[in-house]
């Protein structure tokens, strides 16, 4: 593991401050996950949402990318739906097809349902102790915490399940719009407290993912997500750095800016440039790596990584990332030799 | 059915040739399909790709949403694999999956024995004979051909399946680019014959689909998409007016124009003011009412409706229509109500 002493800052956290790094900081999301050989070895036999609730073992599979790829940021190995889990809905996650409420909240009888769970500060005990067993090991490299947003939990929760266009949940945002902003604030403060959690525990930065944000337009994320997601951002803790990261989001960059955000992480669709420019070149970026570009000979993806730096410099500070998570496909070799190109760049 | 004598230019093809009508005209994409009861009464024991081949059942399929709704334009019941399928490739439409190829395109021979295949006009006949029953029954009513856009196909060819970020046929583009555009123009070929077939037998206007270009950069989507659509586009005989749709497509409107069409749909995530902005307002638009309102109560639904074509009102012309396929579940009566609300204008 790369010694980064704890007095000096992680160039993550420089960063993510607005301070251009001349070698720029590198990590991946969904990095602890099924791309890793000694990933799968930990995993097996255990269920999804059971290895996120064993410390060790989730401080474990935080750590495997670190020490594998030299990243400069572990991210906590979780899911969106451990907080819900903790204050006691029937979720699970199903391997192949994703997160599975055994209630889908389709009535107001529902609703009233989940809305009674509260999830308290006991029973985020298990991640917390994750966060300190893994940050105990991490010799100073940055953990970022992680939480879902709540349209992208909602999307879930209402459906019961994945789903193509979130159209359920959209059109509960649209047809009753107390009983979805009852919905979003109930996932606003389970979100909230499970980043709040990791803060407490150690994690020096968080990053909110709404995946499925961009399914919507500007209007109707302005009106009825954005005051949620900044809900959550509002409960961490301290002055930690907040990202806020979703995918075919093009429309609500500044949005998703105003909802309380630090840096704004970006998919492979909108050039790094562009996004800086519609963010008026004062937000530090994460991004842009086109996930499909891995599987591509090293020096296609070599030109596509200039590319991504290039047009990264137009924003104040720019942290290397991929735009959306690593595939379970991916050559770990692959991800390791992107974090040396970045590291050896100076 | 609605009187429409065949010397007046019907309000559709006015649209689509820029000159605003008062009253929008409007139909709905997929609106020949699930939603009905009488379709699913027709299909029933029929498999998908069967009812595409059947020329009266496809034609009576095509019809029935010009009876209930009285949209101003039939549009014609098929899949964009039925070109593929009279290729005689070994493709299905599995329920509740969508298209699996059998033999999906992975190497240099699975893309040798692809383009091979070839799409003979007999092969079409069932296509024309589809059309020219449907036109017989149409009293003037436009009916629109159909088609989807090589890189939307590709992602099914080359994955065997539908996917998430189409992340293979993007790989597939950058990796091996020679292979790529072997690939996407014989697909422009086939679907260009499909197009053409129908205009031949009496179609009046063309829409092609690039229901996934969303997921491509405008980089990336004018490198290695734009030429094998416009190749397809190309490939429409006659004036007839061509329109291009795709979902999540903000940043891709302008390239989707430079393809070759005349008319572009837009999704429910622009406005449409926005959107012919993006189009030095020069470009008659489509679109774009949220599938996730039909479900609304009216009162929110016909608010939505209005934002719709006040906003449409940017555009030189304006057709309603929805911003993505008609949901399986939605409620037909929803849709009249749509079309008796557009009618009324004036």
């Amino acid at each position: 593991m790369p010694a980064n002493p704890t007095h000096v800052t992680p160039s993550l956290l420089e960063a993510y401050a607005g301070r251009r790094q001349v070698t720029p900081p590198v990590w991946f999301m969904r990095q602890a996950g099924r791309s890793l050989p000694e990933y799968r070895a930990s995993r097996a036999g255990t269920a999804m949402l059971d290895a996120c609730l064993e410390p060790e073992l989730a401080a474990e599979i935080t750590l495997q990318p670190v020490r594998r790829h030299g990243v400069d940021a572990a991210v906590l190995f979780s899911d969106i739906v451990v907080p819900l889990k903790l204050a006691g809905v029937d979720v699970d996650i199903v391997p192949g097809r994703g997160p599975v409420f055994a209630r889908p909240v389709r009535t107001p009888e529902d609703l009233d349902d989940l809305v009674a769970h509260e999830l308290t500060r006991d029973a985020l005990a298990p991640i917390e102790a994750a966060v300190a067993l893994t940050v105990a090991q991490l010799d100073g490299t940055p953990l970022i915490g992680f939480a879902g947003a709540p349209f992208t939990l909602a999307s879930y929760v209402v459906e019961g399940g994945p789903s193509k266009d979130q159209l359920r949940a959209r059109t509960l945002l649209h047809a009753e719009p107390a009983s979805w902003r009852r919905l979003t604030d109930w996932l606003a403060d389970v979100s909230g407290a499970f980043l709040a959690a990791q803060v407490r525990a150690g994690a020096r930065a968080v990053q909110l993912f709404d995946s499925w944000a961009g399914a919507l337009s500007e209007a109707d994320y302005r009106a009825a997500v954005l005051p949620a997601s900044a809900r959550t951002l509002d409960a961490v803790p301290g002055d930690v750095p907040k990202v806020h990261f979703g995918t075919g989001t093009a429309l609500l960059l500044p949005a998703m800016r105003d909802a309380g955000a630090d840096v704004i992480g970006v998919d492979h669709r909108l050039p790094l440039d562009a996004a800086s420019a519609l963010l008026g070149h004062r937000v530090p970026l994460q991004g842009n790596i086109d996930p499909a570009l891995l599987d591509a000979p090293w020096p296609v993806l070599e030109r596509h990584l200039e590319q991504v730096v290039a047009a990264g410099a137009s924003a104040p500070a720019h942290v290397l990332n991929l735009g959306h998570g690593v595939p379970p496909t991916a050559d770990p070799g692959v991800l390791t030799r992107i974090v040396d190109w970045a590291h050896s760049r100076a």
